[in-house]
Formats: C-alpha cells, sequence, structure tokens
C-alpha cells in the first residue's frame, strides 16, 4: 500500500493555483457551480452559472472552549467523559477484552476523505486532515444546568459509559460543577421539576446577564481563545412566533425586558450572541425565532443546528432516499422509538414530543418532493412516528421501523428494521465538535 | 408549482456552449475531473487534472430488440410480460383496488433528476427524459430457453405476477416460444435437468454458429435497428481461467473449435460479439474470462453486467456505506437469504451457490478499505452470506440481515433487518433496459 | 398408520361407566379436581377436593342462528363470505396456484385432540368430532349495521378475501342487508359518522324493542332452532358503572326507558337476554355492567366473550407465559401495532384506544403475579401498548413486539417480533362460533 | 396476600391418604391415568386406563456431587461460577446499577407452581419447593477437560460474565483445574485440536479406567453421598450404530477392550454406568448407542438427556405448537442462528453441525403429526435450519427465525423473530441441576 496512506494531515500541499498558502491562512478559491432553469419565448433553457467563493483557513488553531448548557445530562456527562478518556488515554476490561478509548462514531474524527488517486490506487485521509482542525482532545468544557449534582454523580445517573471506565473517570469528573441555569417550567415536562435545583433567580433580564457574566468568566479562567454554546437540554415546547414579541431583534429584547414569554434556549442564543459566541443547538424546538436570527446577522455571529439527527432518523433518510431514487414508490413508513433514559422522560409529555415528532417527520417530505413521477402533487407515503418512555432500557435507544415500497406490476418491498444504539448522540454531537474547528475556516468574500 | 416540472423530455433546451445541437445529435464536451497524488521531494503532493470528453447522442431512438438467455425464467417472462402490459395499458383488480401497469422500481422510468433551480424552486425530470432514450414499451423481445415451455405457460410457472393480469396477458404470451439453447450440464446445477428439452444439437462450433444465426434470423424478421442480447440464465458454476484455453480470443475461439471446457454464457457472448451485439450478463458468474473481453476490444463491442444486484445486496451496500462513513465500525455482517423460486433451486447446489457467495460478499470491501482509521491493513468485518431453498415462499425473497457495529466509548449498534421483496429481479432489469436506450449516447472522443 | 385416524366422529364410543349414550344425549359425570390450600394449627394445609358434575350434550344438533351486531364490518362480512364459500366450496386462482375454501385457523374446524393411544401410536381426532357440534356451513347468518351497505359492497369494502374469491361470492351476498342499528355518537369514535346511515329511530326504549323484534323476525324466517347474538361492531369507549343507572337489572331496565346514558352494545345484550339468546361480545368495551349479568342470571341466559384475541395478544401470552414459566424475569413487554381498515381508524380515537389498550395490557399480570420469586409484590415488568392507524396496510394487522428478559448472572435475552397477520380474526370468530356448537353442551346438575 | 406464601418449603403437608410421611421419606401413590383406543367389532372403542406409581422421596437430601466432562468450556465455567458466586453472595457494579447473583433462568429455582386456592386466591410455591431437592449452593464440582487451563483462565477465555463479577471469582476459580480427558480427534472438529493438551494416554481400556479412579478419587476427597456426571463438552459427531460392535453392553464392552471404535461421550457413560453414577448428555450426539443403554439397564443407572435445549429450539416448539394447535397451518420455517463461542467453532464443522442440524429438526414433527386435518400424511412444512460461526457475536447467541403459516381463505400469517441470548445455556443446566435433586425421588414399584 502507499506508505503515507495514515495520517498525513499536513503534510500534503495543493498543486493548484486556485489555493495559496501563506503562514497565517490557506486560501482557495472556489467555483460553486448551479444551473439555473427558465422559460424563454415559450421553451424551457437551462443555463450552468458560477460563483466564486474564497475560503481562507487560519494555519493556528485557536485554544477552544465549549459550554453545554444541559451540561449533567446524557449528552453533556458523556461528550466530556469521551473526551477526557481520550486525552488521558483510557482503557478498561469488560468480559469482551479491552476497550480502549476512541472516536468511533464521529464523522470528523473517524471516517475518512478519498484525496485522489496515487501510484497504488485511491489514497485516503482521516476527515480531521482535510485542514487545520482542532483536535477534540484540548477543548476546554464548562457549562450549565438546572440540576446542580456534580459531574462525576450525573455520568453514574447517565447510566452511559461502562462502570469500569467510569470509576476511572470519576476523581476528574467530580470537579466540575454546572453554573446554575434558567428554568422556565412550562417549556419542559413537568417531570423534569425534581431536577431543578440549581436555578438563575431574577428577572429575565437578570437571567440574561448572568449567562454573559458566566461566558466572561469562563473565558477569562480557562483562557479559551474561543466560545461556543451548545444547547443540549432538553427538548422545549415549541414557542409560538407572535409579532412583537419575537419578529425582530428588537422587539425580543424589549420581550425579555418586560419579562414575557420567550424560552430558555431562546434566552441562552441571545446571551451568546451579545457575546459574540457561535450558539448551536442541539434540540428539535424552534429557539432560532425570526428575533433571534435578526440578533445574529446583526451581530454577525454564526448561530445554527437543529435536532441532532441519531441513528433512527438518520437511517430512514439514508433508506427512503435509497428507495426513492431507485424508482421504488415507498407508500407507508412507520417508526417505532422507545427509550429509557431521561431525553426519553421528558419526550413522553405530548408538548415535548411534538417538537421532536415534526422534526422526525420532514425527514421524508423531501423526497417525496424530488419524485412527481412516483407521487402526485399532494399525495405522500403514510408516516407515522411514535417515541416511548421505557425506563428498563434506559439509556439503549430502539428503533422499529417498517417500510413498506411498491415496485413495478403490483409487487412490494417491505422492510423490516431493529435498531438498538447505545451512545450514539455522541457520535453526533462529535459531528459538530468536530465542525468547530473547521469553522476556523471563514468565507471571506464572493468574487 | 412549476408547470413544466412533468414530462419536459425533449422539451427543453441547454444554453451552454459546450453542448450543440444538430439534426442528428447532441454533442456534449464534458471536463472528467480527477485528482493525482504523488510524492516529490520527500512531501506529499495533490494537483487537479482534468480531461475532456465529446458524448455524442444520436437524436433518434432506434428500434430496439432485446434477445434474452433464459426467456422462460422468471426474469425472463416477467419483464416480457411487464412491458407487454404497460404497452397494452392493462389494469386489473386485486382485493385492495384496481392495480394500473407502471414501471415503478426501474431506475430509468421512476426515477427522477434535479435540472436546477427555477422561478419556484427546483426543477425535476424524468430521468428518462434528460436525453432521448428508448421507450421500453417499444421494445421488442425474443430469446432462448433450455425449456421449450411457451411463455404464456413459463408466466404462469413463475408465481410472480397477480393471476387476474396473467389471464389477460396468456392469449399475448402464449405466442412466444423460446429458441433452443445450449446446455452442458456440469454449468448448472442437476436439479435443473428436467427443465432441459430444448436443446441446440452439435458441437460447441455449430452451437455458436447456431446461436448467430438465431440473432440475424430475429433482426430480419423483426426489423429492429439494433439487437442487445442479455443472460437471465440460471447462475453458473465459476469456470478456470487457464492459459491456452479461454486467455486470449485466440485461444478461446480454438477451445470452441475443438471442443474443450468453456460455460454456455461464453458461448453467448462470443456469438453476440461476433454479431456486434452488445452482451450483459445478468448473473454473477465469470463470463467474461479474458477471451471474451480480448474479442469484445478487437470487435468494439460493448459487454458488461455483473449479477444483477437486488434488493437485500443493494440495501447492504447503502448501509454500510451509510455506517462506515459516519465513522461507526462495522464489526459483523450477516445476511441470512431465502426463495423458493428456481433460481434459487438452482442456487442450492454448492457450486453455483458460491459463484453467488462470492458476488454477495464483495460489496463490503471496498468501503472498508476506503477507511484505514478505523479497519487496520488486514482486518475486515466477519461476513457471512448464506442463501437457502425454501419452496414455499416462492419468488418472494427474504433476507435477513444483522450489522453490528461499534461506536466510541465501547458502545454498540445493532441493526436487524428483514426484507420481503416481490418481483424486484424486474426493478433491475430496467436499470438496465432503460441503460440500451441511452447507450445510444457514445463517447466518440477524448480531446 | 392406524387407518381411522381421520373423520372418526360419532364413530367412537367410550367404554367408561362415567360415560352414558342414549338416543337423544350423551351424558358424562366429570369429578373436577381442586386443591385446597389453608392454614391449621399454625402449619399449612394442601387437600386435594373434587366436585362430580354431569354434562349432558344433544345428540341431535339444532339448527343455528347468528345475528351479528357490525355484520357490515371486516369481521361480519369476512365470516359470512367465509362459511358460504366453504359451503359452496368455492376455489379460486391466485399467482401460486389454486386455493380452497377451508376453516384453517379455527381452533374448533382444524385443530385436533389425541383421544388416547391405538395400536400404531396415538390417535387423534379433529376437536369438532369430539361431541356432536354444529358444522358451521348449517349456520344461518343475519345481523344490524349502521351502514346499510349490502354485504356484497361491504366485503369489497373490507379488503380482506382474495379478488377472484369476491368475484364468486358476490351475487349471493348482495341479498345480504343489515337491519338498521342503534347508534349513538358519543360511544365510538367521531370519524365513524359518515358510515351511520341506517339507524333505528326512536327512544331507548323502542329501539331495544326492536332488536327484539329482529330477533323474533330471524328466528320465523330462518326457521332456525336456537339464535346467538355476537358484537362485532366497533370497539366502544367505556361506559360508567354508576349505582342506580347500571348497578342492577331492575334500575338498568329504569335507564333504558327513561333514555338515560347507556351503551349500544349493552342495549343489545339486554335485547338478546329478553329473547332468550346467548349474547357473545367481540370487543373490549364494558358491555357487561352489572345490571346486564344481573338480568343474564335472572334469565339464566348465557353471556360471554371478551375481546376477540387475535395474533399479537395470544402470541404475547403464549411468549410471556414460557419465559416466565422457565424462570426467566420479563421486565419490558413493548407492543406495537398498526392497521388500516376500519376498526384501526376506530380505535384511533382516544377513548376507544382506552378500551383496547386495557384489554391488551391485562394480558401479562396473571403471569407476573404467579411468580413472587421473580416479580416482589408491586413489581411489574415496563409494558407499553401502542396502537396506530396507518391506512395504507388495510387489512394486514402488524405486530411488532420486543420483549426483554433477564437471565441469571446479569445476562439478557431479547426477542424481537414482527407479525403480519391478515384476515386473522375470523380465526377468533369460528373458535367462538365452533364454541356454540359445543355449547348444546349444558351442564346439568352438580353432584 | 396471603402470608405464607413465599419460602414454603418443608412447611406444608398434604392431606391426603395417599401421601404418607415417615421419618425418611415421603411416599406418595400416583394414579398415571391413560387412555387407551381399539376396534373391537368393527367399531372404535375409548378406554380409559389407570396405572398406580408409587413415588419415595427421601426426606434428607444427600450431599450431591457434579463432575462435567467439558468443565472448561462456556458452560462448564459458567456453571461453576454462577454456583460460586450465589453461595459467596456476591454482588458487581455494572453502568446500569447493582447486580446480585441470582438464579433466574433456572425451571427449579425461579419457577413457582401453584399449590392451590387458599383463602385469599391461588397459591405458589416456588418449584424447587415442592419437595426435597438440593440446594444448588451446596453442590461440589470437579471435571474433566481436554484443555488444562485452570477455570479462572477458562472463565476469561468464555467472555461470558460481566469482567467485575470475573474479578472476585478469579481467586476462587484459579484452584480448579481440569482432569485429563480422552480426546479421539475424529469425533469432534479439527479446529479444536490446539485446545488438546490434557489428555489421558492409554489404550481405550486404560482410559475408562482412569476414568472411573478419578470418579472414585472425587468421591473420596469431597465427601459427597452421590455423583452425577454430566457431558457438556463439544459436539461429536454421529456414530454409526454396527452389530458386533456397540449394539450390546458385551459387545460394547469388547470394543472398548480391543480398541475399536467408540465415542469419548460414550467411553464417560460406560465408566459411570460402571461406577454407579447417573450420566446426563447435554449435547445432541447420539451417546446413547443400544450397549450403552443395555449396560445401564442392566446395573440400573439412570442415563438420560439430550441436547440441552436452550431458547430458540424451545421457543420454536412453543410457537409451532401455539400456532399448530390453533389450528393455523404452518407452512414454511427457517432458522438461522449464529454464535461466536468455541461451540459455535466446533459446530461449523460439517458433521459435528449435522448431529446438531438433526436434533433441531425433529422438535416440529411431532406438531405436525399431531394435527392430520392440517397435514396430509406425508406432508411436512418446508424446514431449514442453519448456524453460522460469527466469532464478534461471542457468546451472544442470535437467532432469526421466519414463521409462515396458513389462515382460512388463502391468508397467511407471517411471524419474524430475532432473539439474542446471553447466559442462557446455563438456565438449562440448572434445569438438569435441580433435576437432580428431585432425582432423589424414586419410583419405586407400580402397583
Ligand atoms: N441522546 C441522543 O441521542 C439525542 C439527543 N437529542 C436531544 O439532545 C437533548 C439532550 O439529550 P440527553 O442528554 O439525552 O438528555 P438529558 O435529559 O439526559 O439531559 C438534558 C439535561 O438538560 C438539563 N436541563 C433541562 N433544562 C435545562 C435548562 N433550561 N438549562 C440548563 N439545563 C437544563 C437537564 O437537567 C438535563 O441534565 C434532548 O433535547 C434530546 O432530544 C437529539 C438527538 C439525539
Ligand atoms: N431474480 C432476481 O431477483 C435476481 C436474479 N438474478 C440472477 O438472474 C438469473 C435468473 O434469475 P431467474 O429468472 O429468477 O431464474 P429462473 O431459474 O427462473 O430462470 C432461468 C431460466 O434460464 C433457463 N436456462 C438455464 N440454463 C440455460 C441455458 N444454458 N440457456 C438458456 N436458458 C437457460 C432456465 O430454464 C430458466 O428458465 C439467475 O442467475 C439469478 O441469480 C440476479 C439478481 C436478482
Ligand atoms: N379484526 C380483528 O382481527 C379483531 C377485531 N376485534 C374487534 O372486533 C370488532 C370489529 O372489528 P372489524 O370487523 O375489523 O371492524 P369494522 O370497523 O370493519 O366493523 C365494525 C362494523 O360495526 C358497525 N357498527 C359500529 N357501531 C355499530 C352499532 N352500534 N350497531 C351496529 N353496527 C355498528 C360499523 O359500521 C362496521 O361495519 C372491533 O371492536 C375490533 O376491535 C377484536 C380482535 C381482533
Ligand atoms: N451453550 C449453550 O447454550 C448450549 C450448549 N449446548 C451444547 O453443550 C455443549 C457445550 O457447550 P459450550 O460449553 O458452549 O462449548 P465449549 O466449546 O465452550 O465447551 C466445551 C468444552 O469441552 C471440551 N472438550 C471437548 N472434547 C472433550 C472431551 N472429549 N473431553 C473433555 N472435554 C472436552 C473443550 O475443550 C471445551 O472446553 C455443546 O455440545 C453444545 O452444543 C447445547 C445447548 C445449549
Amino acid at each position: 500500500v502507499f506508505p503515507t496512506q495514515f495520517r498525513m494531515a499536513e503534510k500534503f500541499t495543493i498543486e493548484n493555483p486556485d489555493v495559496t498558502y501563506n503562514k497565517d491562512y490557506i486560501e482557495a478559491v472556489y467555483p460553486y457551480q448551479t444551473t439555473h432553469v427558465y422559460e424563454e419565448d415559450g421553451s424551457i433553457k437551462v443555463k450552468p452559472c458560477s460563483t466564486k467563493f474564497t475560503f481562507r483557513t487560519e494555519r493556528k488553531v485557536p485554544k477552544l472552549g465549549v459550554m453545554l448548557v444541559g451540561w449533567g445530562g446524557n449528552n453533556g456527562t458523556t461528550v466530556t467523559a469521551a473526551v477526557l478518556a481520550n486525552k488521558l488515554g483510557l482503557s478498561w476490561m469488560t468480559k469482551t477484552g479491552e476497550k480502549v478509548a476512541n472516536y468511533y462514531g464521529s464523522l470528523f474524527q473517524a471516517s475518512t476523505v478519498c484525496l485522489g488517486t496515487g501510484p497504488a490506487g485511491d489514497v485516503y485521509v482521516p476527515f480531521k486532515d482535510l485542514l487545520p482542525t482542532v483536535n477534540p482532545n484540548d477543548i476546554v468544557f464548562d457549562g450549565w444546568d438546572i440540576s446542580s449534582m456534580n459531574l462525576a454523580d450525573a455520568m453514574v445517573r447517565a447510566q452511559v459509559l461502562d462502570w469500569q471506565l467510569q470509576e476511572q473517570l470519576k476523581p476528574h469528573m467530580k470537579k466540575f460543577h454546572p453554573r446554575p441555569s434558567v428554568y422556565i417550567p412550562e417549556f419542559i415536562a413537568a417531570n423534569q421539576e425534581d431536577r431543578a435545583d440549581n436555578l438563575i433567580q431574577g428577572s429575565k433580564k437578570e437571567q440574561v446577564e448572568q449567562i454573559r457574566k458566566d461566558i466572561g468568566d469562563f473565558k477569562a479562567k480557562s483562557g479559551v481563545g474561543k466560545v461556543i454554546v451548545l444547547w443540549t437540554a432538553n427538548t422545549e415546547r415549541f414557542c409560538d412566533v407572535i409579532p412583537g414579541v419575537n419578529d425582530t431583534a428588537e422587539n425580543l429584547m424589549k420581550t425579555i425586558e418586560c419579562g414575557r414569554e420567550v424560552s430558555p434556549s431562546s434566552m441562552f442564543a441571545v446571551a451568546s450572541i451579545l457575546e459574540g459566541c457561535a450558539y448551536i443547538n442541539g434540540s428539535p424546538q424552534n429557539t432560532f425565532v425570526p428575533g433571534v436570527v435578526d440578533l445574529a446577522i446583526k451581530h454577525k455571529v454564526f448561530i445554527g443546528g437543529d435536532d441532532f439527527k441519531s441513528g433512527q432518523t438518520k437511517i430512514k433518510s439514508v433508506l427512503v432516499d435509497f428507495l426513492v431514487s431507485a424508482g421504488l414508490k415507498t407508500v407507508s413508513i412507520v417508526s417505532y422509538n422507545h427509550l429509557g433514559n431521561n431525553d426519553g422522560k421528558n419526550l413522553s409529555a405530548p408538548e415535548q414530543f411534538r417538537s421532536k415528532e415534526i422534526s422526525k417527520s420532514n425527514v421524508v417530505d423531501d423526497m417525496v418532493q424530488s419524485n412527481p413521477i412516483l407521487y402526485k402533487p399532494s399525495e405522500k407515503p403514510d408516516h407515522c412516528v411514535v417515541i416511548k418512555y421505557v425506563p428498563y432500557v434506559g439509556d439503549s435507544k430502539r428503533a422499529m421501523d417498517e417500510y413498506t415500497s411498491e415496485i413495478m406490476m403490483g409487487g412490494t418491498n417491505t422492510i423490516v428494521l431493529h435498531n438498538t444504539c447505545e451512545v450514539c448522540q455522541i457520535s453526533v454531537l462529535f459531528g459538530y465538535y468536530g465542525g468547530f474547528g473547521a469553522r476556523q475556516r471563514t468565507c471571506i468574500e464572493n468574487i
């Protein structure tokens, strides 16, 4: 095999006039090609277009701090523990042998990209080595949670990691204490109430102020160059978008000032934007009401993210995409999910489930719309999504799906799927985290 | 919606200097971009390259004839019946309502392609309308089978189509009689012997001559402009590649002449090439021994095709591709299949199964090789493929798969899948047939 | 094999002083053995007891009439059609060959009982031949439905039977018209409203009168010796049991008289009892409020039946029974169901679903209570039941279950099950019908 | 609840003249009722018969020793470890909380029996308390294995128990060393050769002598009152039954003497019988050739046991029994199994698989024969059994089954099942062990 196939980060250079290297930056000019379809003189014309973008990537990766909202939850504790275990190079015994901390399941850390063809066939590089990115081991974590439990105890409560690994992590994890957070009972399920013992007091305005102070405090104490705020707290119910209340940046700020309805997640987004920190949303609720988006644009701060799409939803889009693009007419999709962790408990309340359901249902709509041969204008497959809270299964998420598709001449294809997924959420988180590093790349201008 | 979204074939034009239209042809210059990786002065360089191809597509679609080897089998009768039903616009009643003949499940006939962005969003066209292609309804069928049964009776034997549809097709189908074929018992399972009542007599040389005459006869009688030969007969056992026997075109022709070992499928390929007809292979055996490839190149005839990859194998590659490229380490893949049709009966013999097994096993190798982060040089997932003959299930193919993947920190993801597929083979066949039309496009030169 | 193994009905005699035969009856004295556990002088005693019952069975089977409430539904039309098809000896073609009408799936018609050991091994007789029972082919059907559709059209609407069979049955079925019925909107789902075009007018008292007249009319016209009324109409919501309203026969009759709340099914039960006809309930609602039971006892009329337990529920009790009695601790049972017929549509309304859910959940309670080694007094497995309405799957009921059980030393056993069941309801109905014949047996006295 | 519901062993007495208690024994007279079917004067007669058996059970339970052939295997180490863990009252932590050693999954230790009806409903007692039985915690273990590994290392190799539990057991387990055993390569798979480092030398006769000495030695050193020998070594290939070789006790003894073909398991059975020890067989091979049975009868020693029927096979018989006895015609049963332990490795060899396959296939034959309404004399469902060796899954046995059954009028019922079973073998073993205790009961005479 080609000897330099592994770990070739920073070691290759692009021989292309469109890519220039200097001490601080790598700059690449990229022609983004699209096609326009239009009518002219009664006939349809198709015309290719090209827009040039210049991407500039800093060669020196800054020290990154990540603040998690919901730090004491399953995602929060697991991601913190996973990074710690990798950093410390931990290993532990199980009945099937020794396990070593790794980043399997992380798009950025464990997947590869084909660089091109070498003398001995295709050459692959790790995705993370394509451009300078933050090594996740170097990330510094902090965060908020409405539950005051220290992260060692919270990790035990989460029941995600092997016990032997937990034992090794405990002395390190118990030093982490989530900062008090904003708790507005009507936004999450009533069954979460017992956890809420670690709250920021005061008016909404004061609460936003406190979040901003927390960010500043973290930056100062940890010495990180850049802070990203990530919502991995419980799914909230949807928030009504109301003119005068949350439709513009200005109205939203007023709403916060006078204490009218605003969701905790929107308050965190506002505080992050005002501190100039990127804000990533990992839950399905509509944190990004128009007022938040408006504020982000005004402050030129990156906000983004939608429900972390974990196992089943992703597999569904892969399968339906395959079926429909192979010309099969998928006519019925039934997705049953159950899980027994605190996320499941919160989602067992109807309003919170509704946020999740919408997020999970959309996934097939695009595919259906893309194939007007199979689906008439208003036609859609039957699509039903169920999420149930079954305490016994704990953090092991179960999905049972049934896909029925019609084939030529009255035939049918039925796929029945049972998926058991443990620890999968963090694979998704690392998709995002990996992303943070990459986002050191900034698109500086379009030509 | 954009009003011309449907059936826009031939109605749109490309406004691009690289595409030119004239009375007979559409000519497109296409820059094919690749990347080369090489070592220079001890460091790795990556350099983009571009090759220009000119594609010329005839605007007038010729009348196409398709000759099936194994015409009386499940695939052969179903594809003939399906085209007939579509051409006649047949419909039939079932308990769930009226069914209408369609081409669902055919990549070419039922899938769409995004043309570009119009004033009201993305514009999709049917794949078949991208370029002038043969309408499958216009294909004329003929073929060979070692079983003399007429196609109406063979369709009943196949047990694939709804009975009510069969009733309507019978008067048409019973006019079709497969031509006698080449039968060499050691190449297919012994359990196929009873069917073999329709054989070309004589030496191997005479048999090849007869096939050539059959092609000529069909062309003359049907008036088609172009003939394609498609192997959809039973899976043969692998054929040893032996220097002096089948390693060059010349040696292969000598082997046929003196009656040494050559598989029936290679004989059909040779006859097709000599008649200048494209030859498509739909089974997993190694029809294309070096001597056949050599002959095809010498006669500039297109040969191609590998096992029609039906349901399970396709879904497997889609799933494993998704898992591995998401950074999960797939560690065990177990694929159980059972079917009860004549294909299954033939495959229940060990040597024929072997051909199929190899074809089905390869599917994950590429993915594994593409990710050296997850898999060490000689590491591979456990992969086991079983095919069983279970008469009761008939033509309804069942697949039961289990995929186990490792995620970060000792977690696992297990996907269990049960797939029931009826009539799915023809979806695949139509992928090919659609392709025939498109292959009127010929790459005329590279600049 | 023992030559008289098949169809030995009436042909065997019991050589036992406890069984006596005369012209009209077979009389059997049966010692029913039980065990009593009691405390005496501080220690536990276990004492066997025996009660003698005498069963008298009429040797001449009367002509049986069955009146179905919900005759035009899937169960109603299918059971009527199935009996007709068996009586007429119908056969029809499908792609997999000729099908012949049969009673597979009926406990009474298709199962066997071991009679004892003969010279050549065990001797089995069909269950239905154990004692004189009604041949289902001889049953005369009639019934009520809130939908006026004739039974031929209703059979088409039901989408249960093969089309080719429907075609043959139509001329016979279209002669049957359901009698008008009682419709009280608040008891079934609002989505059933469109069907309700065939209603008995008048006060509740008048409605009960009309049902009684219908029974009399049917008896007179058909000449049957015995009528059984069977509720196979939609699941109703639960009815509150209220002292003074439905707690005694007397109060219930008063309630009907003055038009207070009473469910249609209770009204049918009352009318049947007053006419001296056995009443069988096939749905999960609480038709048998104390007042109905009281009335039945007073009139010495048989009433009985609970939700027809179809496929999944039955399989669940079989599996859980097996697991728990093998000493495994079943800790989580998740049952997802979906169906697309009118029953499913009705059950998609929360109150009707609730009746069904209760009926389906009870099934494991007994098993748990029977094993105090595995389950502590108040301990129960997680048990979740979901029923969804997915129109596409029609009458093909799908069940997806997951059972998790703990074994010794931290091991677990997980069973995942996918069940597709077509036409299964009638198997259950025939359990009951077969029962009717057997119920000619009456227990005349206990000694 | 009835207060004495739990742990009522020895505490209840039967008030029945048929049961007598004295100081040493409990004696019960049990009428075993059967029915005879015969022809007389051209008509079939059915006559009940009753045979009286007297069962005598020793009230004092002897100290029991169990010698395992294959002690170092997964079953052997797990059962030894499980008993030790229960005896020592061990507990260990896992991510889902503390686990405590238990006997869940053992028919004898974890299932209950209904004793009768008490003042507050049914009264259940643990099965093990029905009659005086050996407490498994008191069993003393010893055994043989062709692998010399001590039981601590062998337990690690087995990968069955949680690591935390293994850690606690190691100091105890490492004191156990399997005695050398008989190894005849042609009886187990060639892939087992590496393990064979602990062999009894000498002729077959000398080997049998050595086994007898081992039994005597164990008895003497451990002081147990009773020894049972249990084969839990690898499945052997079938042994030909040859007149003159193994058809009588005498011939078999001669065969051993002169060193002709006899399987290791038959040699162990012979040695046990000669030592007066019950011999239980846990594998599917035909250890009990006629000569062994003959010898056991002559020496009045109990021999018994057939393949330990674990998870899938048991569930199959439960399901098929349910289906067929409900009148459904099961027409196709496809059973795929894979496992990755050493048992699976041995079974991956064709001859050893054959023994297992026969054992697993028989399971449905009885049910089919019991229902001549559904199955014509020579008719059988399609039944296919596959066992595959998939190293990754280790000791976690996977079963994927598909059952198709026909119901009335052309309907079908399809059950698809995926079963994951860990540690399940020992549940079965304990069925047997529990049994040992009970076998202190001896049937002393029939009246
Ligand atoms: N776990 C997964 O695989 C996936 C999770 N998600 C979403 O990610 C979110 C987190 O999931 P998990 O960590 O499993 O849930 P979790 O319930 O274990 O953790 C959420 C944490 O948020 C805290 N919290 C709630 N409201 C808060 C507030 N206002 N401020 C600060 N902390 C607050 C809770 O106390 C809890 O510790 C959920 O919305 C879930 O739907 C999305 C996709 C996949
Ligand atoms: N059915 C499917 O979904 C797929 C099928 N395939 C492959 O396609 C092939 C055909 O499949 P089916 O139509 O289902 O099988 P089939 O067994 O129904 O039909 C094969 C036909 O070929 C005939 N035949 C055998 N040897 C012949 C010869 N030397 N010359 C002429 N005719 C000959 C047989 O008589 C039979 O009528 C098989 O190799 C199968 O493995 C591949 C992928 C999917
Ligand atoms: N189909 C099955 O496998 C099983 C069905 N069941 C129960 O049996 C019942 C019937 O099931 P299907 O026949 O499938 O449903 P269906 O919805 O097809 O039929 C019910 C019929 O009852 C009629 N109906 C409703 N209210 C009525 C009233 N007050 N008087 C007279 N007719 C009335 C409806 O118009 C309809 O024709 C349901 O309660 C269902 O839950 C129970 C177990 C299994
Ligand atoms: N594990 C299970 O759930 C079930 C197992 N069985 C049967 O029980 C048997 C044992 O199963 P496992 O313990 O899982 O297998 P294993 O392969 O882990 O253990 C077998 C042991 O027997 C030893 N051995 C082989 N030949 C021997 C000989 N001649 N004398 C003494 N020792 C010998 C081997 O070295 C090995 O340690 C197999 O036949 C299997 O088919 C049956 C039903 C269920």
